[in-house]
């Protein structure tokens, strides 16, 4: 099942080599469970610090779909729902985790997997101006992801934008930051953890994605903003007996500024491959900047790549033609990414 | 926060050097995710092995609560309950995930964690037999834990009578095995994994306190017992996205009979534990034969032992004694065990 | 199916004459939907002044589950449970409706139907005192039903130190009246509804069994004390179209004290089933003086009158008997109670 | 706040005489609670019969929020989603009802608020054909209304359509009837209550907006195929304690063709003021030929009209037009149609 070649997502390995050590060399340390050992505590300094947020409640979960879930079923009321782009991660590929928690994906049409300030102010007032509101769904929330589900990024002005709309309608912000590590560590990019603490009511710092074994931290600028959060956490399955390993490897994440690096090499080698790709021909899609990759090819010319490399299916672009993805990672080497430039030129001569 | 010597649980390190290792070696291998690597796939062929139930589907999730919630949802109809001891972890310990999930507890007085065939035909009668059980709850499903909460253990006879009923009843049964390594470890255990096979419609196989880094694996002897329970585990936010993380896990587990036999050190030592408590003079509770250790304790010795030892404050026992527990585990090594002997004979003397 | 002399429940017949009678006054006036036409303001104006509650909310529910549900999911945070009587009817006879919102009833053992507030205290106290009360539902409310299942009702002393307790705690309390007015027809009662708007944060108005086709009245003293509830009401299936209805039989029951006497003619007929139940040697059962009558009869009795009058089997009381019930209502006629004194005295003979 | 004219909605008035003095005759009658009674039971008969479905399972509910909300989350397995139009009364006006079931609604573009076969099949084949369906919502049924928000009909040939794909994909059809006597009165409908019951799964003949005080009956054409249905009704608050008000209704709508009649007058309402508006200039939108009249209306022209009779304001046509609504019912009298049709004359010269 395994590919000699494969560019199909960004969490096909393991660890970066530092945080592996870090376990290593802690294995036998004895400490509490869920999350109260002093490896937490420390990476949430460490997180609190860089975010330049001195109070904030950080919370350490194993997964994207499970802290998206438990974050929006915590904000939201029960009548209300939460407003995301049509091509969002809850939207399409969290088989229905957000409604089973009872709560509707109030969808708003994409730009590249973004959607804008002014989209939420039409929605928002939209709904205020209906003489039938009461018995709709109410806008409670609003999800983004930074990057993009298609590799985009949010500007800074746009963040603020949409932030401060966020808090003249009093709708708290939150961000999915499954893929932060390449957005931070991407040229185009001008949102700081600090600005992100500064703008939103929660986001989530992706550890899965972004060189950790797993987990992802959740940030909470200011605390106590969602009280009783550790039940809730645990009444949605999403408490982790030994926190201390989300601890260690977040500790490890922001030790030396390893997250705010660790994704250069991805862009690096998404950057040549987008060259590639120009070089040959090929016409990429939505403008990412980040670590993944989409173009238009052929069918024909896909099935034969296909048999070569692996890489994701997007979606169709016409009969003849369909949109797929590559994606590089922290752990992407060299090797890889000029044996697939080697591929594309070949397919294409 | 973390105490020199300790013995409040059983998953306060990280995981047998056995598994660190794997980890280590096949840290940058490229595989695809949730759980579709050929990782997963030989564990769940070894698992299928030693349960002697070749089609059954295996499931690999990282969590106790997150498995019980996510199984119990996945096998309940919406209108049906779940029997449970009033002492079991989903009645008790989950923070309501059960109920999150739209599922009532149905709780029967335990005796030492355990419930019993008679007492579940019981409440299958008078449930049938009440004229407005149209308008209650229906028994759904039966939940235990092998070994219990209270360290107990099912005997083959006890659980192949609740398993005669369920049959009789139509309604599936379930096992919460957290600590089954430390059930198989026993001498007193007469129940092997192809005995609950047999007997269970659904059971895990707990990882997180027997010796992973963390994990547990449900297995379905009967194939498509549960229809797609892929996008169930999802929806719920419990598919780690990582998946060969878990496989790679419970792969050493079930090679060279590492997980039967990674209790037995445990076991020893929690005998060598009771043997101490009994010689000076303390009062054993429940019964417990695995590696959780319960005893009376006057509170004045209980609070100066605080000062040296750690372990869990079960329950008031009356007005001036508590039930405290101590847990050993595949951790636990001889020399802790001889100073918490010593602590004790210290304390009495 | 239906029998010629029935006291097996309070609800066999229609409506009060002079509810009917406004229904069909009114039938072909035009109004607004949803509660927001002139006989419901009406209504609530009443329902304000005789609770002494002028800045109260009302609304105006279908039946009982419903109005438990809907207020109980409308209260709780997602992580909290509701403390009821074992024997409450959100305990055992609304079909999991309260985990059907996610919620876990925590349940006390019941005095004749009734909880103090003693023992809620040492809940609470239980509560916060256990060091993993993180990992446990959280109590967030307290349900009441006045009169009880049993037919039993609160002392004034009672309410008032149930309602202190609450108030300390800063929990709900929310009182379940689906048979107020039987309290209020009866002497042992010295719970006024200003009382219970003073003493409660929300209860129920029962309609359904107190003279009205259907309906019950929700009054929430404190303005506000649920944001959106419209909308909660309308997303649980709960917001009836022809609000109107509900209006005009409330507006009914609340004019010239129609509500607080409807009852005593039930009281009064109950009574005497209670005098004839005696003389003729039965023992009631659980104290209630309202119009539920309970008592323990010989199974062979219980089964000749069976095919006489209709009446309720409630629990087996041992081996060789059964405790029953009888319900009047404010339709049962004194022919009827003097035909099953009759049948009682002959029964015994 | 009730006005002199009023074509608001077709819930504005109570009972069709009829129904009233059925009410009235059987007010005293004491029949079992629940639905158990002989008027339901004779109700039952009727729309079977008139059905043509002799064993189909039938159960009467108190309104149409309630109705879908109860039979989508009976209907659905926990993973599933609902396919609707995009205007469908579920994906708007229930104020996330569906979603608080945990179900998504799956939407569809609508053509005047009807959805296609073809449309559904699309979406059909696109999730199977997705190579991350296991991570999506699996559509799980189809839900029509008929009439739709819109006031339009489906073709026999086009549900049949819609049908047979349902029954080649094994998805059951349900088909919400709130406004169904207002189809069968209309000369365009080629669809009666015996295709209906021959074509979908489930459906249900409204009552509150078709001469019932209120009430919803659903029909189940194969018997059981929702089991424990009626457990389910009650655990979703909506088992309504007296349900003999519900078979009375029903058993008389289903009397010499009370309901199949019942609408006619509306239609003709409808028809006249169709012509007057078209004659008076005005742009009729939609399509509707039932009780439900759309028209583009000049903002100006509308706000002098809102002061003399009241109607729906539906959604902006553009900045200077507005797209209202006026709705005829059972109790429309003549009258009241020849003065709507003067003051549109009248606003029009």
């Amino acid at each position: 099942m395994e590919h000699h070649l494969s560019f199909s997502c960004d969490y096909m390995e393991g660890a970066h080599p530092r945080i592996l050590q870090r376990l290593i060399e802690t294995n036998l340390v004895q400490t509490p469970g869920y999350g109260l050992d002093s490896y937490c505590a420390s990476a949430k300094e460490k997180i609190r610090s860089v975010c330049q947020a001195p109070d904030a409640d950080i919370f350490f979960l194993t997964g994207g779909t499970q802290t998206n879930a438990t974050v929006i079923d915590a904000i939201l009321k029960s009548y209300q729902g939460v407003i995301a782009a049509e091509t969002g991660h809850i939207s399409v590929h969290e088989a229905g985790a957000i409604e089973l928690g009872g709560h509707k994906v109030l969808t708003l049409p994409h730009q590249n997997g973004k959607i804008s300030a002014s989209q939420i102010r039409t929605l928002l007032e939209t709904y205020e101006n209906d003489a039938n509101h009461d018995h709709m769904v109410m806008p409670g929330m609003v999800y983004l992801s930074h990057p993009t589900e298609y590799g985009t990024l949010y500007s800074k002005k746009e963040l603020t934008e949409i932030s401060s709309l966020c808090r003249e309608y009093q709708i708290p912000l939150y961000v999915d930051g499954a893929r932060l590590a390449y957005a931070l560590a991407c040229p185009q990019n001008d949102l700081t953890l600090a600005d992100l603490a500064a703008l939103c009511d929660v986001f989530y710092i992706g550890g899965t994605k972004c060189g950790a074994l797993f987990g992802e931290a959740i940030v909470v600028p200011k605390p106590d903003f969602i009280p009783h959060f550790f039940t809730i956490i645990k009444q949605h399955g999403a408490l982790f007996a030994k926190g201390r390993l989300l601890g260690i490897q977040f500790d490890t994440l922001f030790t030396d500024h390893l997250y705010e690096t660790i994704g250069n090499s991805a862009i690096q080698a998404a950057d040549q491959i987008r060259q590639a790709l120009i070089q040959n021909g090929y016409q990429l899609r939505f403008g990412s900047p980040t670590n993944q990759i989409f173009c238009v090819m052929e069918n024909a010319v896909m099935e034969q790549l296909a048999g070569q490399v692996e890489f994701g299916f997007w979606e169709a672009y016409d009969d003849f033609h369909t949109i797929i993805r590559f994606a590089t990672s922290w752990a992407t080497i060299p090797e890889q990414v000029e044996m697939l430039c080697r591929l594309l030129a070949a397919q294409h001569a």
